[in-house]
């Protein structure tokens, strides 16, 4: 019960988050081209950020899975990581109006590292909750995804000083990464 | 418990999109006819999205409905349908703030298209995982709504620039044309 | 299944709309009572509309409780129900907005008619697919207390243009009303 | 059934809340860190909120979870709490774009006695229902942290005028003492 409640709630929010950004998208006066076309970063990042959203959705969902019982801790961490998520739409909004520039681009980067973090942080409370036969431990290792995001996030935010293309190809690459859906955790399931 | 969360995100997503719509029928600042007459195109826009969205809800109930299991293709081929459907309320909102204009009504066509060949994938998605006795395979077949569907949106586009009111009206015939929920599927669900 | 999922898409349309009323409150630049002070229509009219959401997902609640298979007119009757309620906002914040002025009280009165008219389309679907044991029909017989609210707005329409202050009252009345949920069918749950 | 659609409309309702709050934290038209300054108040009393709502989640998810079954005053009770918080994003936006002024600061206060209030009316509700063994009663008792929360919001409201940093850290305060989920509760579900 209480963890169906707990994937609700966090699919209620990521479900909102993933829509809000869409009216960051503002109508454009004009019925012409000219009038849909300053509309492509915004567009660029809304799409980089509904896949990251997306991301999250789907390894919450494994994580999740191969949790037995929640506690006051886990829906901390997961209320701590949704606060990050929800701060996606305005990094978002803002790196997409600014045409991708250098400050907000960094700052994007920033809040994808702190959600990384976060998701971390609720990966360690479930193992730490399951005691040392923990499933999900066994599953996802030491988790080098997460530390190599991690690494990269933290790596983009100055590198998107020097140019920030740099930066958001990173943040391109590490959503590549994690496209596919955690195999480890897959394959624990049906094992 | 994968299937039931797939189900509760979309329907998430699609119960967002559908009331996030009509923020943009934007409170007149007068009290008079006068101040509500320039909203019907907007309410029109309004209307045709909300039954598209509906039909694409109940589909997606009906598709999910007959589809066993869940793997890592169909939770992103799901996602992918979610972002189409995502810019329906943008499109939507230009097409009625434009009066429907030739442009914005060959875009709503277009995210119409791309929303409608997402789907396709989706059903193939699911068929692919049922393997070769695929419950799903045997209600829908060939799928002809499917491709008529395609078929019209992409005639659609280039209609709108001879004149906008014959893409509307493909619109409103394809809509008319799902708005029955899909039988075959009911029949096999009640077989 | 089919039923949870139409309670939870409706669930969450209604939910959404309950809270996105609150964006019409918008946040005045001052911070002394002269700036809070004019939107108190405004939040009035909020709290009206709050009833009446809570009011229909309390009933839609107990309807949906006692009905026990779902097809595609059960689907649709409640999209329409939707449909009627997703305007609720809009009437809400023009009516709060103009100090409930004639029309937009009118037009107010108008929407809740058409949901009125649409919960009872529904009502009577659920019936008819149930058939002639249907235990709705049992609960809600002839259900007096619909056809009282139609008269009731039917009326407060043109009594708008009287005085507005008449038709807010019928509004308020009918909330009361309906304000304690269904006990024939409460009765017919427990019995 | 009803207690499951009851905790599914007010997770809706608490995840909506939660993510529109950040649709006030306007994207800046600049894209340095002097555009970024004015949004720290904003940022501050967000992240307050958020806190907060997530503490209503977490109690919310407690109470339910002791209670067996549903009421006509337990559904309006529970739809009383949600309209007092449904009025937290438009306080915490007008505290935050006024950097915390007395009067804001104050009505926030009022705000969050009145949430506390209805929240203590939910309790006393489920109570009721369950009857002289109420398991809720014999884990809440007294309940003297929501009769303390009550006394130190009360005095926040005049204190605010004295200086709003004393009410904003007795909000802190608060939030702090509510923030380790209700063990009382939590020992009673385990034991």
């Amino acid at each position: 019960m209480t963890k169906t409640r707990l994937e609700a709630f966090s699919d209620g929010v990521i479900a909102i988050l993933i829509t809000i950004m869409v009216l960051e998208l503002k109508v454009p006066h004009g019925d012409d081209w000219d009038a849909l076309a300053p509309l492509w970063p915004v567009l660029s990042s809304y799409v980089l950020s509904f896949i990251y959203l997306g991301i999250y959705w789907n390894n919450h969902h494994h994580l999740l899975h191969l949790s037995s019982h929640i506690n006051g801790t886990i829906l901390w961490a997961n209320l701590h990581l949704l606060f990050w998520l929800s701060l996606v739409p305005f990094v978002t909004a803002w790196m997409g109006e600014n045409h991708f520039a250098a400050l907000p681009t960094a700052v994007y980067g920033g809040v994808l590292l702190l959600a990384g973090f976060a998701y971390w942080i609720l990966e360690r409370a479930i193992i730490a909750a399951q005691g040392k036969d923990s499933k999900l431990d066994a599953a996802v290792g030491k988790d080098w995804k997460a530390v190599a995001s991690t690494l990269l996030y933290a790596s983009a935010i100055p590198l998107a000083f020097v140019h920030q293309w740099i930066a958001d190809g990173i943040y391109v690459f590490v959503a590549m990464m994690w496209f596919i859906p955690d195999r480890r955790i897959e394959a624990k399931i049906a094992g």
